[in-house]
Order: C-alpha cells, then sequence, then structure tokens
C-alpha cells in the first residue's frame, strides 16, 4: 500500500503499511471530518543531514492533520508531540477506537485549536520511542540502513531537537505553509515549540509550550541518565545489537516504570492505589514476590509500552532531550533571544519533570525581560504532575483560544 | 579481636574484626572524649524472631555511643539512621578522619544534643545496607546462616521497621535503660522514631523525626520499587546467589545512583554542575559515551557506595521501608494514636523522598488533633532537598535543643 517518495520533501498521504489497514478505508474522507476520524500521512525525505553532520537516507515521518489548509496557508497550526506520544494529538483512526488522540481535549470543531478555524498538522519525531506501534512512522536505530540493509543500531546518527524541528520544517514546506499561526507541544514536545520560535522567528507566530522548559536543566540530565540505564543493565541490550534477537524487554519497561512515575505524583498515587496490595491474601510483608497495586499497576503500564517500544530509540530519546539548550548552541541565553513570538506557557504546579520553580516561571521573567509578550497559566494542574500537561490541557483552553485570538 | 556473646542480649564493647584495628588503639578512652574519638561497639542476640516469625540466628548490630550514662540511667537519646547510612552519627574513629560522624553538627560538648549532659546511643539496622564497610556490624542476606554455614542471600526472613525498633530495644535492654530522652532519626531513622514511639510510649518521652513521615507513602512505595528494579535486572543478581561468584556490582551501583539522585534536588545540581561536560573536548552531542559532568559524578559516587555495599541488603531495606506503617499494623491511625510522647517534626520543604506537603505538613495536623505535643520546623531547607535532612541538621539546632529542654 505505501509508496516511496523520492523527492526531498515529498509527501505521500497513505496508510500505514499492512499494519492499520482499516484505517485505509477512511483514507477518502478529509482529515477529522465531523466524526473525528483521521488518517496517518507519511513524509519522506530522500536524505537529512543531522546538525552533528551525520547522513540518513529514507527519512520517514508519520503526521496527521485536522482541519483544511486554508488557500492563503495561513491557517496552519503545528503540534509536536512528548518522550512517548506520537502524532495522534486528536480524532480516531476508527469510530470505536478505545479513546482518541492526547490533546482531542482542545482540537476540533469549536475547540480551542478550532479546526473549523485552523489547519492543525501533528508529526512524529524523528527517533520516535515506539517504532512497533502501527500508528508510528519514525526513523531511528530500528529502522533499516539503506546501505547495510540492516538496521542502523547504535551507528544511526545522534540527533537533537532541533533535528526533530528540522523534519518537521521540511514538511510544512512541502505544504507549502509559509506561516505558522503557533507551535504547540507538552514537555519534550514544548522543547520542539521553543526551537521552532528560535530558529524560525519570521514564520511562528506563536509559541505554546505545556510542561517543559527552555532547556534541560542539570537535575533533568541526571533523571534522564538514570532513566536509560535499566536498558544498558539489561544483557539483550548487547550495546545496542539485539534486531532479530531477544531484545532487552525487562530493561526496557524498567525504563518506561521510571518515566511513568516520575511524570506522575504522590496525589495520583494515593488517589488510585492508597497502600492496597496487588493481591488479595497476598500480604507484601510476607514474600518478597508480593506486591503492593501500585507496583503491580507500573510493571503492567511498562510491559504493555515495551512491547510497542524500541529501547535504542529510547536512548536516542534521552540524549535528544538530555543536550537540549533552545537554539542548539551552547547559550541558553543567546537562544531564547531569538525567539520574537508571543508565548504562552502553560505548566503544572506540581511537575516533578520539569518543575515551574526551576522552569517556566523564571523563563517567564526572562521573556518578558527580553521583550517578549508572554501569558502564563497554570490552570491544568490536579493530581497528575508533569501528566496533567496531558490529560488536563482542556483546562487551560479558553486561555489558548485568547491566546490565539490575540 | 571479637568475642561473642551468648546470653540474648548480651554486649561486647569491642572493635571490628580485623578491619579497623586502629579503631582498636582507642578502645580504653571514653565514648566520645573532648577531641571526639569514638569506638564502635557490637551488640549480639543468640536468636531473634522476626515479626513475621522467621528466625535469625547470632544477631549482631554494631552501635557507637557519645557521652556518659547517668547513675539514674535516665539521660539517653537514640539515634536511629536513614537508608544508606549507620550508626556513625558523631565523632571520629581517628583524629584525622576525613569526616566525623553525619549528624556531628548537633552531637557533642554543648552542641544540642550535648554530650555533657546525654549519654547518645546510635545503632547500625540489620539489614544495614553496607556490610563491606568496615564501620558497620550488621546482620542479613550476606551474613553467613550458622545452620547452613553459608550466606542467607534471599533465604534471609524479610524484617520491618518494627523490626530494627525491636533489636535496638534489646540493646537499650541489655544497658539498664528504662528511659529513653528522646528517640530521633532522619529519614529511614524518622520511621524508626514513629515506631519507637507507638511501641514504647511508656518509655518514650520524645520523638524526633527529620525529613520523614509516618507510613510509606504509596508513591514512595513505587519509587522504592524503581530503585529496586537495577539490581535484579544485573544478570550476576541471579535470584540473590551470589556470594563467592561475580557480584551484581552495575546494578547495584545504578540503584544507589537512583537514591542518590532522589535524595537531592535541581538546586542542588544547578549549583554544583550547571550543564557542564564531564570532559573538556567531550561534548556530549558528539558520542553516546560523553556526558554531562552530572553524570559523572553520579557514576562515581555510586560506585563508590557500591563497593561497600550489598545488593540484597539493599533489596531487604526496599521492603522493610515499603511495608512501613507506624505501629506495623493496617491503620496508621491505630499506630499514631499510641504515641503520647511530644512530637518534633523536621521536613525539608523541598524534599522529594518524603514530600512534606504529603507527610509531615498533615501529620502535625493528625497529632495535634488527636492531643500531641507538636512542634514543627522546615528551617533545614537549604538547596539539597531530602539531604538537607542529614547536612543541614544543625540549622535546626536551636530548635532541637529547646525541645529537648521542655
Amino acid at each position: 500500500m505505501l509508496m516511496r517518495g523520492v523527492v526531498r520533501g515529498s509527501i505521500w498521504s497513505g496508510c500505514i503499511g499492512g499494519l492499520a489497514m482499516a484505517a485505509c478505508l477512511f483514507g477518502a474522507l478529509p482529515a477529522l471530518a465531523l466524526d473525528g476520524i483521521v488518517e496517518k500521512k507519511v513524509f519522506e525525505m530522500p536524505s537529512y543531514t543531522t546538525t552533528g553532520g551525520g547522513t540518513i537516507k529514507n527519512v520517514r515521518i508519520g503526521w496527521e492533520s485536522y482541519g483544511k489548509l486554508n488557500d492563503a496557508k495561513d491557517n496552519a497550526i503545528l503540534i509536536t508531540h512528548f518522550f512517548s506520544g506520537n502524532s495522534h494529538a486528536a480524532g480516531k483512526y476508527k469510530a470505536d477506537d478505545a479513546a482518541p488522540g492526547y490533546w482531542d481535549s482542545i482540537i476540533g470543531p469549536g475547540k480551542p485549536l478550532d479546526t473549523d478555524k485552523y489547519f492543525i498538522i501533528s508529526s512524529d519525531t524523528l527517533v520516535n520511542l515506539s517504532p512497533k506501534d502501527p500508528n508510528v512512522v519514525t526513523t531511528g536505530p530500528a529502522s533499516i540502513n539503506p546501505d547495510t540493509g540492516k538496521p542502523y543500531g547504535m551507528s544511526f546518527p545522534i540527533v537533537t531537537i532541533q533535528d526533530f524541528v528540522n523534519v518537521q520544517k521540511a514538511l510544512v514546506d512541502s505544504l507549502g505553509i509559509k506561516t505558522l499561526q503557533a507551535v504547540m507541544g507538552g514537555s519534550m514536545g514544548s522543547l520542539q515549540a521553543f526551537e521552532w520560535g528560535a530558529d524560525h522567528p519570521e514564520m511562528v507566530k506563536r509559541v505554546i509550550a505545556a510542561i517543559g522548559g527552555p532547556e534541560a536543566d542539570p537535575f533533568l540530565i541526571g533523571w534522564l541518565n538514570l532513566w536509560a540505564a535499566p536498558i544498558k543493565l539489561d544483557p539483550n541490550w548487547n550495546n545496542g545489537d539485539y534486531y532479530g534477537k531477544a531484545e532487552p524487554k525487562a530493561g526496557l519497561a524498567e525504563a518506561l516504570k521510571l518515566v511513568t512515575l516520575h511524570a506522575r505524583h504522590w496525589k495520583w498515587a494515593d488517589a488510585a492505589f492508597g497502600r492496597k496490595w496487588a493481591e488479595d491474601g497476598k500480604d507484601p510483608k510476607a514474600a518478597m514476590g508480593n506486591q503492593y497495586a501500585i507496583e503491580a499497576w507500573l510493571d503492567k503500564a511498562a510491559a504493555g509500552r515495551a512491547a510497542v517500544s524500541d529501547a535504542n530509540h529510547f536512548l536516542y530519546l534521552v540524549k535528544a532531550n538530555q543536550t537540549f539548550v533552545t537554539g542548539n548552541g551552547a547559550s541558553l541565553e543567546d537562544g531564547l533571544a531569538k525567539i520574537k513570538a508571543p508565548v504562552l506557557l502553560i505548566p503544572s504546579a506540581d511537575d516533578l519533570v520539569f518543575p515551574p520553580d526551576r522552569n517556566m516561571r523564571p523563563l517567564k521573567e526572562r521573556l518578558e525581560k527580553q521583550g517578549n509578550v508572554v501569558e502564563y497559566t497554570e490552570s491544568i494542574t490536579s493530581t497528575l504532575g508533569h501528566l496533567d500537561g496531558v490529560v488536563n490541557i482542556g483546562k487551560a483552553g479558553d486561555t489558548i483560544a485568547q491566546f490565539l485570538a490575540k
């Protein structure tokens, strides 16, 4: 089903291989019709040169769109995704999907990102965490290196958040779009939004950043190291050479448990589990293997995510996040100075990954000091910590709508 | 050098095998003389039955004391240690030791825990993390099971915080002490202090608890699971059967990195490292193995700690902490109701392990509501997060002194 474009930056608006055939049934519908049915499309580049000078051939990135691009091609908004996310930001592929895209609460007809008005683009990143997810299209260590016919593994070039943005820029260019009404992202998506603002100030009218920061702060650099550690401990990781062999599922699952817990909060743990045991009659005091409910839940949640994820992609994402400073240079001040657009900051007060005291609160002051228009709201704060920026983004809906209307 | 007592609860005030011979030179000095020289002593129990019904023979626990027990034997204060700590709370073993015990800033002549007035006892716990530390004496999975002549490994009985307290109680009883002016501990030490208050209300005149809580909250239960995970991923762990073979050093080191980082704060990371590279000329963007300074520091700090620690002891400590509820029953309310003593709570406002919003702030209200006298201070808060409770305890010195004087 899937044809490859051969021109740099070509687009093929197709379905995802044989993995999600059902989605193809809706291929003829306009994206995000009234029933919210969306399709995955694929953007291809025959070759991409990374900011570090590496070459990646046959770059393929999945993307979705909601709403219609107007004739002036000036009503587009780009959505950039978080560490463990993908381009499925809104709508459903099939009417009976269990859930819509992650920000469906703010994307759609009459919603803050109003698809009656805006053309919303959402794209997968390079080295997306979940290359085995049938709804993800990405290029990374698990991809076949055309020069060898084998997966890249750890020979894949190091990529940065700026590389993610560069590939998105090529996608947006290929659509003839010269103006973005906004670039909006949460967590790692916010890093991309800041980078877009710094790299393309003439193009980006607004930056909307949720639960993130303008750089990886040193404490986060340390945490990212720890997120990655279980993968490297798993003997199946084998320095990244595991394709076609037993994969490091156990290490990847423990890494994903760390991400999952770090992105939440004690308020969530109290409400969801308390000190409940995993199984009636199996007192955690009675045997080392007897667990509390939260432990069993973490194991199960992580195993599910590990099944569609790739361990090397995880390590490359860690590196991309650790090395992030807005502007991709040495100086955060210089990078931020390149951002000319108004900026809307949406932190969760309880965020343990990007604590607002370290990130968005001082960022607000820095941006105002350099002359940017800055809006700021912590209205998404609920009980989920960092994850409030995904699940509870709707609480900032009015603020987002007003910011877009200005 | 080391003789074994054969009577239950006997004491032998000796030196630590052949591992710290120098300390024996000072064996004749009174504990914590004016020059702050202390000696490690060993408390032994021929047999101890755990709260879960397990039997541990030949229990040996290290302890230290500072100051002199008065004739009435009513001037004692017990110090209980944190997860990765031990009984070395004050003074030095040798005049040229690099550093004194961890709470030396508040223990000594004229200090808040005034050794001119009080007899301060500090004891190692069961399953202490660091059985290879020459200054630790403990009994746990790495100890020889007298029935088999081999290390217990994972056949060691599960132990609880209440078991730690029961062994300390036997030590205190053996000294003829019937009254403790206070039990004071930080982090896991605070759990023991609460347990002492609940189990022995007739004996404990005051509870002083720093950077802790009255139970392991569900979020902490999850984190403790994650702390333990790297050990189990290390193939050398081998279900705990590694004594005399290659030990799971890599997994233990990653576990200790998690403890180390979780116990600190972004303020510390900013001040100590910023985004500095580990090595000049080795840009972390240039190679997957090139690190930031904080990563290299974590690796080095953890490797040092792993060298004296035991992986199975780590797992048993995790279990003891996860299962903790004051009173060792199902109900926190019932456990707290047993505490009759005045309580001094000393959290760090930035504590990520025992966040005060979840732990000591609501605990203050609960204790006051049930009629306890409660003092509360966050004066230790600096830049270290949880670790402020160890490093900066001196900032609460006046409050501690006043609380003891009441």
